[in-house]
């Protein structure tokens, strides 16, 4: 499936929107990283994306995964594309320089994880549960342990995958089934069934490493019980090399609606050898050092998945003829004009661009926060990051399949056959919106942890920060409308929390929604701002001129939503809801 | 999969809401239609489609359709479920009584249409097709062709399909290329191709019978040149009996996104034998008599699929543990309470509820409109059915997909594999919006031909008959702000188009989905003011709080954008979509 990687637009977030280099001036890790580097790996990721990845997105699709004999058996070529993944570094591109990772930037590493999503999401998870574990295993594993795993990892060796939900305990872990008995020598025998885990079993690595959680028997109840394993599908020797098969199988793969290039297996632990990484019955907090990069990254997943079929459905309404324009023939030579003279076509462009470039320009900012906190332990951005992150996973992934479906739309009946490759995007993109905490989790640790929970301080702040950057006079007061309705909005939410306990679950989808809203306005207005008089610019600049008209007007429905009571919702006995 | 017949709401709307019997007094053919009589057939129609065809829903998206030496096989079970679908008379339920229809309102066959849609969508398109097309030879037909198709078509003994679409002209007709020579027998030799022929060729009936657009050599160019034919597979005996296989074949079968239990054909017309319907070079017109009646009822297949799924969520929300409240647990023997203890969860179930419900309404009044039309040559209410047909064709089906899509995501995971089946019923939606005319085309036909060009004359009549209904006290405010606001739109909508030709299509989408939203607010007035005191009474007046509350404020927003101009849209040069 055709993608071009957006190197234009990553240049201009990185040089004209946020001045990278001054940031990275303050910070000593990124001392070395010229401009010029940081284009040249861009541009190596984008080729790698667009020219290795793509071509496989829909051979994935249609061959899917085969369990035969235990073994998983990925799509045709995945596996040599993986193998360049991995030859490049790039699954170490963030990582820990003290074990062969590249310490780059997470703001750039998520500007490259984005054309690696869009050009085949399928084979990019492989990847991306890797760069999760190594994660994990750098914030909390002993100094053994990231000997033994992390090189290995980040140069795709071996392969990472987490394993969390038990068919009965999706979003509530405390429920977990899934034991470990400590043995003698200090590892752990884990037993039970894991459900939906992604990159579990295949074919692409000589040894795949499960972060599994579990809980240790005589253990607390609940989450307070839960600890998290080392349970690598060969146990290694000491030099490293791979020792004897561990007790753990794939027991079927789950048959999906999409992204079926990617491996879902259901793993059976039967007796496994697990080792504990941090500490005992703290494993929740260790596997979320995992799962929040992979918030992140799954939202930079439905941002990928916009933009590839974004540029699918423009590139269709420009050579479709269909119809004449209102104002009379455009192209009176030929037998139509294209899809581009009518007005709902270019609606439906645009609200996809204008979702996927303020999206990206958000995102590369909560990674700018995240790089500020690890590397120069600023608190305040600290929190701005954990403030963000719940945003850009739901917000990026709704938007992802709302431009899909748009995508679809243009194409019309070529949109919903498998041919034309655009239901694929749609079915690929879906997942995102559910996986790695579901959106409406996302929305709820916003409303409640990130905001209720500091009476709405940090949001003020973060709304102080963002309104020290330049808008386009032309956009100024629709920004500063944008923000008073938000800062509003949370203002009700905390005063009414304090007394209504069910407040912050019952607004928190609209509010998750009126945040994302006014980050794109935001973004806009810096980005019409900073963009010059070239095609680029110009596009940049009409783009935001439609979303302020046409996308920003939603905010007043959010609002206007957020300040209605729960009891609309918790009034209705729960009978009724099947009767 | 599991699927309720609604009976209990279609008998709510038919006596408490509209009191149908009121209207029918005012018309001849519904004399003898009594309450009990059309309860009776309701029932029925929920039986079936509970019964025997929601049973083979997961079968046919399975097993899907096979062609085998040019014969369609459809998937195990469809031909039996339906031959009952037949054999009972539902294709004419609300056909001529003249040739062996039961001269049902449409209103009425609406509601069992729901749930025929509900509950395989893919096997009621056979039907739906087939009804479409008696239309059509109903309206257009000579005496020959009414006494030769008709009958045959009402008992299922044949069936229908409509041949639209080419591959290179989609919405655009007037390029199309199959072409009709005149023959010295009065028939016309059909040449060439169709894409996506719904019921084109499969196995369930002895004939089918194609509705085929094509130019008639040396015919006037574009839309003007186009007549309608019947061209059948094979070619009646004077006796009725069948005579030789005609000159058309299904060349492939498309492989879609979903509805695989629908065989989608390209035909390939090959000097078929066709019998011109209707006047020459007036195809189009013809043709839209069986598209106006589709456009309806492929809404009411939104709606059904909305409903299926809604059903699907709430089920499981009410079976699935997972957490506790926010206020404590409800649920203490329980190792967690269920999920409806949750106020988001609740959001999206009654967000699906609200519009289920709501559309049904609204949908019901538009199939009144038609069937005072019809029978009483009622020319206000031909004109309101004009108006609706394209606010319940895509309202219906976009708040169907995003209701499949909130299903979806309460199952979490389970929602995107196979094996619960919701996955499906995303997948089966989305068609809805595509076929039977884009819903942009929709947007513009409301827009344009609907509002705009009788400067909103009708529609300022609809909001005024629509004002007459009693309305809860509760609600009646914000009833009459939401026509207040929707007026308003029209007005400044009708005002603009006169200097830009390209505002109505700039506005439309917007514009189509506030008059839904609006239409929704009105029949939640209406049904809250109608409702008892008893479960099913507290849950629509539950719903509609909680419409009024959290989905009526998406009007402001819809309302600001429609003010917008259309420059925001045109002024973006078209070759910067692909910049």
């Amino acid at each position: 499936m055709d993608y071009t990687a957006r190197e234009r637009d990553a240049d201009f977030l990185m040089n004209d929107v946020f001045d990278v280099q001054k940031s990275w001036a303050e910070i000593e890790a990124y001392q070395e990283l010229s401009s010029d580097l940081i284009k040249a790996v861009v541009a190596e990721g984008g080729r790698l994306a667009s020219e290795i990845m793509a071509p496989l997105n829909e051979v994935g699709d249609a061959h899917g995964c085969e369990l035969k004999d235990g073994e998983v058996i990925t799509p045709p070529g995945f596996k040599d594309a993986f193998a360049q993944l991995t030859q490049g570094g790039w699954l170490g591109l963030s990582g820990n320089p003290a074990f062969g990772g590249q310490g780059m930037p997470k703001s750039v590493a998520g500007l490259i994880e984005e054309m690696f999503w869009a050009a085949n999401s399928s084979l990019f998870l492989y990847g991306s549960l890797t760069v999760g574990a190594c994660l994990s295993i750098d914030a909390h594993g002993s100094a053994e342990q990231k000997n033994t795993y992390l090189e290995k990892l980040y140069s795709g060796q071996w392969t990472g995958a987490m394993a969390l939900t038990e068919s009965h305990a999706g979003t509530d872990l405390g429920m977990m089934r899934t034991k470990a008995e400590p043995q003698a020598d200090g590892s752990y025998n884990i037993t039970g069934t894991k459900i939906f885990i992604t990159s579990g079993e295949h074919d692409m690595a000589e040894n795949i490493v499960h972060l599994t959680l579990a809980r240790i028997v005589d253990g607390p109840k609940g989450t307070k019980g839960i600890s998290l394993f080392i349970v690598p599908k060969f146990l290694p020797n000491e030099d490293g090399s791979l020792g004897p098969r561990n007790g753990w199988a794939s027991g079927s793969l789950e048959h999906k609606m999409g992204i079926n290039g990617s491996a879902t297996s259901v793993i059976n632990y039967d007796g496994a050898k697990g080792f504990l990484l941090g500490e005992e019955h703290q494993g929740l907090g260790a596997m979320f050092t995992m799962m929040n990069y992979e918030r992140l990254s799954v939202g930079l997943q439905g941002l990928g998945a916009g933009d590839l079929a974004y540029q699918h459905s423009a590139r269709y309404a420009q050579d479709r003829i269909q119809g004449r324009s209102a104002t009379g023939a455009q192209n009176p030579d030929a037998e139509a004009d294209s899809l581009l003279v009518h007005p709902d076509v270019r609606r439906m462009l645009l609200t996809q661009r204008a979702y996927v470039d303020g999206c990206r320009a958000f995102a590369f900012f909560a990674g700018m926060q995240l790089d500020a906190a690890k590397h120069k332990g600023d608190e305040q951005a600290d929190r701005f990051g954990q403030l963000l992150t719940p945003v850009v996973k739901a917000f990026l992934t709704d938007k992802g399949l709302e431009g899909a479906v748009m995508a679809q739309q243009i194409l019309g009946g070529h949109g919903y056959v498998k041919e034309w490759g655009v239901e694929q995007i749609v079915r690929d993109a879906r997942i995102a919106q559910i996986y790695e905490g579901a959106n409406g989790i996302q929305a709820l640790d916003l409303a409640g942890r990130k905001v209720v929970r500091d009476g709405g301080k940090t949001l003020a702040e973060l709304l102080d920060v963002l309104a020290e950057f330049e808008i386009d006079p032309e956009h100024e007061p629709q920004v500063a409308q944008a923000f008073a309705r938000l800062l509003r909005a949370s203002q009700s939410m905390v005063a009414r929390s304090n007394e209504d306990a069910n407040l912050p679950g019952a607004v928190s989808a609209d509010f998750l929604d009126l945040m994302g809203m006014t980050l794109c306005a935001w973004a806009w207005g810096v980005m019409a701002h900073q963009a010059g008089d070239d095609d680029f610019g110009l596009a940049k600049k009409q783009t935001a001129r439609f979303f302020f008209a046409r996308l920003l007007p939603r905010t007043l429905g959010l609002e206007q939503s957020i300040l209605a009571s729960s009891d609309v919702l918790m009034d209705m006995p729960e009978a009724l809801f099947n009767a």
